[in-house]
């Protein structure tokens, strides 16, 4: 497989994550965002969308979305499993990760804060209080969750994980104080001492600048 | 069950439309957005996230995140089948959604919009060109993608449409110009013409004004 991404994605950060926890051998293709990269005509052929990542399959299919590449991986390679096989617990699970798939992340994207820029003259920090509003916001509903529920259990890694520590990494990048989530710093601890985890972290990226 | 839910959500509108498709019964129980309901504590104990939907389940469990309601159902009520049983071509169908539910949706949410005005200082007319662009960004990716994809079928319904319908309806609330985009515009008008699609539009629902 190949896995068009950034280092600093979330989302392909995501990706990275998963198929480290199911060893899943790829090749990384670095397209840099910031260099605009994902607007040339070869990567808008392998994702119109433009974004990443995007993962090519040995079969030359390339899936985008790196919540639809989640569930493709959990098909494909059910073992180990990263979601609980129990339904209502895989849909709190789902849900904690769509809390930041698409209620933190997307809103803090790029593309996003280019439009704030560039449309509406937001300063650079106005786009810092932008991203740390809305992944405080999340992160306090996702730490009151994880703190209360029986179904939580930090040694038990699933996509919670897969979501949570990226999105953590982008939280300390902002300067977001993390001593108001003890839940999620303790997490995003214990993970990054996994090799899954720091193979996957951005600084150990090709790309990393 | 009981959908919580607002007449004009498009989340709500995706578990509507999932429910009617699937014949499952509900009770609806409307919490109203622009009166700032969901931020009461009675609505925050069902949902800390104060958002909707939330759909409660009849042994009382509740699930939020229209996505990971809607695999729930997928799991729990198999038929009819919103997914391609094809693995990848339910990846493709999960991607074209998350494009609406996590690139379109979240960014165009009242409380993105709020903020927006709170904290910028955006007019209404500013609000409404910020929806207006998410949304033709989007559409302009999802109008390529099916007009060309060989695994797209209109008849065949899923997730697809179950995400489509409702954002073409805030598309048309917001004066985009559905023109641009044949594909998603005909989707729609075929939908609309489905009893269970009528019935989860927003005109229909108890608490439309």
């Amino acid at each position: 497989m190949k896995l068009y991404g950034y280092f600093r994605s979330s989302a392909a950060y995501r990706v990275r994550l998963a198929l480290n926890l199911k060893g899943i051998a790829y090749e990384s293709v670095p397209v840099n965002l910031l260099a605009g990269e994902q607007r040339l005509s070869d990567y808008a052929a392998i994702n119109p969308q433009r974004l990443v990542p995007a993962l090519e399959l040995d079969g030359g299919q390339v899936l985008t979305q790196s919540g639809a590449i989640l569930e493709y991986l959990e098909q494909s390679h059910p073992e180990p499993a990263l979601l609980p096989s129990d339904p209502l617990e895989a849909a709190q699970v789902r849900a904690w990760c769509q809390l930041i798939g698409c209620d933190i992340h997307p809103i803090c994207n790029l593309r996003v804060l280019n439009y704030l820029k560039a449309e509406l003259g937001v300063d650079d920090a106005g786009k810092e209080a932008w991203i740390r509003h809305w992944i405080e916001e999340g992160f306090g509903v996702l730490e009151q969750g994880l703190s209360t529920s029986p179904s939580y259990r930090p040694e038990r890694l699933s996509w919670l994980q897969v979501y949570l520590i990226p999105q953590v990494f982008n939280a300390l990048r902002f300067g977001v104080d993390m001593n108001a989530f003890p839940t999620l710093q303790a997490s995003y601890e214990a993970c990054n001492r996994l090799p899954e985890f720091i193979a996957a972290q951005p600084g150990n990226q090709p790309d990393s600048v």
